[in-house]
């Protein structure tokens, strides 16, 4: 086990059995567990649910740290907010976390949709839910919300998509490609039989090196924001800050989640239509990229959000990149609440 | 011998001995040869000579294809245009093609400010000259190109840096590092003593992969060029066209590059102050960076512009990215011409 995944650092959280869930690029998994945490408390019209979904190497205590709490859009007085944690992320089953045939690299390869089908199972069955009043999630989480909102738009009333796309581009896909070579590349990776994530250190400083160029921005660092975070040089931010982040990860859930984003894509439910798959979207949807993200670039995400019937378009402003995404620029959180309030006080059918 | 680095690949080209450079790192390179490609001729007021820098793995073919011609603003029937390759590129003296202590990782660290000297003897002793009407460079040109203008203030006489910086970012400093580490992870790279570059294959195919991911823009994929290009996804090209570019080039020759590359900044005239550096600037200069480019972005561009006096920032709009460089947007080309033809219809001192 790896203590990085625990109740301590990542809590609380409860892990919940679904049962065996069938996945798109065959195969199963028998005891699909997701790890769940929520806040608030479901109304009596059963209308108030928010679904948090989480990105790449995250979890659901970020999204609680960084975007939940009284006083914020997502306020826990006033919403049954409910973070489920991806499918591959370590705290939901995850390679490092299964045994026998599923264990570390013999992980099935599950993709957004085996994410979604999963949550909704959840939803319904758990929860007993019908509707949800708000799906929000950014990076691979918005590649979720797309899924959800294409997949069940009578279920999802609104939708946030944050600095994510709906179909991954072919460029992004490539950026992640040189993630998983990162970590491969390290000879104590082993193709996946590596004792503890120290084997693959290397390998994981260089994807966090890889994460540090694509992650933030120039403007960013120019500004020297990583000075203003206590880092006095890049350097000293790429040894301790990023790859101080991956360190403890274990590289093959990391890489089961990079498989899934590189293959994100709604049109997989239209035949590969995605004018079809996103006309389909009846949720109240605010698109939200990140006005200087280097991979999931306002304008690839403006494409898709034309598509939506009814969208908005509403970019985030910072200096921080993608990685804005970790909460470092409050205004942007300040836009980011603004536009989640104004989405949730939109009347839905 | 590599016959990549060939006159039938690359030349015509002459090679010229400078004598012994001493570098700022310390050692010397004792018998200097520069690759020297000319068009057109002096004039008798020996005042029409035009400089032309190389890029990281550009040689003066790339130049003479993409950038001179009759009819372009770099004409040779007006102009005596000199393309030097830089130290390192293959063409020059580089780690591949010197001998004994100097060959292959025992090549020692040069610097953009040692190839400018050297630039300076080759053009002062050989060609006899006082001044330069232009020097003109992209990337690790426009680094020589700034270098030019500090060190020598009075000699150049305008200055057109494209897509390149005076100092360089941290940021591109990291990328640069990640270019590094793809080529010397590969265990066929055997710390340089690598047979052929065919040893470094795999290395060379993930750096080209980096190449990819930051090299063109988002845009530039979303709007299908590389299958405008005759490749009919994003990993043909990659196999095909970045892949095959990079693959017959000498790893050593590359890593002297980037070395030099991550460490150009002309402030190391005037002991880290760049404002003072950039003030020494006598020549016209327009700042010609391309809009799309991810790593030489146009606002890490201004801030330096600001800085050389009477000079004018004039952007490249192109979805084509860093790349290009590589002459795939011939509107972005037009601009450019149209730039150096005001730029040397400017009167000078």
């Amino acid at each position: 086990m790896n203590a990085y995944y625990s109740q301590e650092a990542h809590g609380p959280f409860e892990l919940v059995s679904i049962g065996e869930i069938a996945l798109e690029e065959g195969g199963a998994i028998p005891d699909c567990r997701l790890a769940v945490a929520t806040h608030g408390s479901l109304n009596a019209a059963r209308d108030n649910a928010i679904l948090v979904t989480t990105w790449y190497s995250g979890t659901s205590k970020i999204m609680e740290q960084v975007y939940i709490g009284a006083g914020r859009a997502l306020d826990p007085s006033k919403y049954f907010i409910i973070c489920v944690n991806q499918i591959g992320n370590g705290l939901s089953t995850s390679p490092h976390n299964s045994e026998g045939a599923l264990a570390g690299p013999g992980f099935p390869k599950v993709r957004i949709g085996d994410d979604v089908r999963a949550q909704h199972k959840l939803l319904t069955e758990t929860f007993k839910l019908d509707r949800l009043a708000l799906v929000v999630g950014g990076s691979m989480g918005a590649q979720q919300t797309y899924e959800w909102a294409v997949r069940y738009p009578d279920f999802v009333k609104r939708a946030a998509p944050i600095a994510g796309t709906a179909k991954n581009t072919e460029h992004d896909s490539l950026f992640t490609e040189t993630l998983v070579e990162a970590i491969e590349t390290d000879p104590g990776f082993r193709g996946g039989r590596y004792e503890t994530p120290a084997d693959v250190a290397a390998g994981l400083k260089r994807h966090a090196k890889l994460w540090t160029v694509m992650g933030w921005s120039t403007d960013f660092f120019r500004a020297g924001k990583h000075r203003a975070m206590g880092f006095d040089s890049l350097p000293a931010f790429v040894d301790n800050f990023m790859t101080g982040y991956f360190a403890p990860m274990d590289p093959n859930d990391l890489l089961a989640m990079a498989w899934k984003w590189q293959r994100g894509d709604v049109s997989r439910n239209t035949n590969g239509d995605l004018a079809a798959a996103l006309g389909r979207v009846k949720a109240k949807t605010f698109v939200m990229p990140i006005s200087t993200d280097m991979f999931f670039r306002v304008d690839d995400c403006e494409v898709e959000q034309k598509l939506i019937p009814g969208s908005e378009l509403r970019p985030l402003a910072s200096i921080d990149g993608h990685l804005g995404l970790f909460g470092t620029d409050p205004q942007m959180l300040a836009q980011l609440d603004a536009n989640l309030r104004e989405l949730l006080a939109t009347a839905v059918g």
